[in-house]
């Protein structure tokens, strides 16, 4: 089932029982990012460490979203003419790139150029060229949690992208892949009790001030 | 030179300009994660992703700041009964273990046990085996932007920990290394014009709706 | 279906023709991983690039493969005393994870200790702890090529620890994920014609010497 | 100082006498790769594992050395037209991309194209964007046991790359960082003592046969 949701429903349409029977969430913004809630920002980061897949697309490198799980600011560069991006997969074994070519053109795009500030574990799949002479890590996967996370760059509002059939395939494959493994909270934090003999010590532990045995 | 900044001092001590003028950032926290303004937080954060240093000890692991670069919950599970900690040494030619030996013992602290929940690029260097049963990845590095964190477990307020040689040589080390490389911001996001020839295209950019070529 | 190759048999029973037509192979080797002949480990390398899952158990981790796949020396510390093994798992997203508990005990294994000299994109899913005081990154993941490779640390050849159910479901999870994703050797490589236009130099390429334009 | 050694030397001149007295040993090749020597290059192998620096430039890739260090085939696509290529530099904090700009031109270069077949844990400072259409990750480190490895793409024998001055910068901060943090054997694989008390077994160790308590 896909359902949709959008800034100006309440709470952005992400309550806490939608999201709870998400498996993937789907996350498109441009101009509006810093009008998106800061609880629901938290809610669906807390989703995300609990299992749910998140797809981040586009200009959604800079929602709280994508920036809290990535630690980073989510910056780059960027050029608005309309050129020909070309996608090239670099990981062809990743589930995300089955049945993908090695390239694919793009006739007209908004460019994004490096230094892309994302987490050092980004995993690269899809790195872009364009026309205007910049390059670009236009798709990756992130864990945060028990949760996956996965970024897709192509996707600028004023050109026919998301008709593309190979952007298609591959949001197509990122869905899929973003499904839960497990998809519940990290176990309670507990005190366990020792699992193996502690010796005796010499001192009481919780005694006021720093123990100098 | 070395200041101190607490909790209750106004923005708790961490003003703009002191933070401008810091390199390496130690932070301690405990019972009071929630007290601290989220204004301060992302002001710290923005000073790592420019290039500040950040050590984050002990319980450290569940402050807003820790959570945020790692973009993780920062759980763990933990005992406090007193018990031995021993930590060894993983990557014995990282910069923070030089002169640190395979293995040195603390023989009263807090346990923190796994599943710890990390971003994925921690970069290990020390590994604790734990008395009572468990295991525990306590000192790893990230990258942030243009700045660097190390994290580190031993630290438990009502022991001596602060006063074992090795654990202080660990510090010391990993301030060291914190340093920043280079502290600037990031580029002001540009329109950079292109770089390399870009064809003529049939269509308008910047016209109203989705471009239909 | 299952077959054995063994070191006695004729090209130690890994021939082409059954690498070939093998999607996923296990590998446990002791005291003669230099009687491995070279080419027997370059074709099963080889295969390992073109997408086939490896298993490595044990005392694997000093093969050549195993040494190969990681560019390290595979080298630890060990005792072999017979002590209680306690392995956590530190992923419990991963499928290789999939209904194991959070920890489990091997009662009697020798011991290994870090550290481990692995590569550094070593996924860890399972860390142990030795009665003995060290501790282990037990379990981790590699991609190299098209391929996925699993290390799995118990299974001593004087303990019953092929017989243990938790054990035995790491490994029925770990070969179920090594199912090759694509398996196919990297496309020829070629010499691609241009895709976009190359300005005319003033030059020729493939003259003798340095060109000095 | 600075020495050389080639292919036709002895031992290609790196005996184990010169490889000792190494801290950073730089590595060109191209049509000859297979005529290096096994043993050769498993001690320079060993020298990285030890912690001697190595940095592999161009053509390099299809070294021994380069592959057994990634546990990859070090495979790409190429095209020698004399091309521009655009070198962009994506961790600007990085100590080898000191004094380096956002982004150089090297105005005829071969082409090398993705996907590239190296290790995970590739720390990728440079990317390429070549003026036919491709791109590459350029600039990359490994760490592998104590040392450090540095790839650097440019440096077809037929341009003039090697006095760009950009191109030197490069080099030079490369060849810095990769000087040993730690130059020394991995402390020989020994057979620790217990380091904690291990509980009476009720079995004998170093019995023939599998235990079955």
């Amino acid at each position: 089932m896909i359902r949709t949701a959008t800034l100006d429903e309440p709470e952005h349409g992400l309550t806490q029982d939608v999201l709870d029977a998400t498996d993937v969430l789907l996350w498109w913004g441009h101009a509006a990012h810093d009008k998106v809630d800061d609880a629901v920002v938290a809610r669906v980061r807390q989703r995300v460490w609990d299992g749910m897949g998140l797809l981040v697309m586009h200009s959604g490198h800079m929602s709280k979203i994508f920036r809290e799980l990535n630690g980073t600011s989510g910056k780059l560069h960027w050029r608005e003419v309309g050129e020909l991006e070309r996608v090239w997969c670099v990981d062809p074994a990743h589930p995300i790139a089955a049945g993908v070519p090695e390239h694919f053109d793009i006739p007209y795009e908004e460019m994004y150029g490096e230094p892309f500030m994302i987490a050092g574990d980004a995993h690269v799949i899809f790195m872009s060229w364009f026309e205007g002479g910049e390059v670009f890590r236009s798709g990756f996967t992130l864990q945060r949690g028990f949760g996956r996370m996965f970024y897709f760059r192509p996707g600028h509002e004023a050109f026919p992208t998301f008709r593309h059939p190979e952007v298609l395939k591959v949001l197509a494959n990122g869905i899929r892949w973003l499904r839960p493994v497990i998809d519940m909270p990290f176990s309670k934090t507990h005190r366990p009790d020792p699992l193996s003999p502690i010796a005796p010590k010499d001192f009481k532990v919780h005694n006021v001030g720093i123990v100098n045995p």
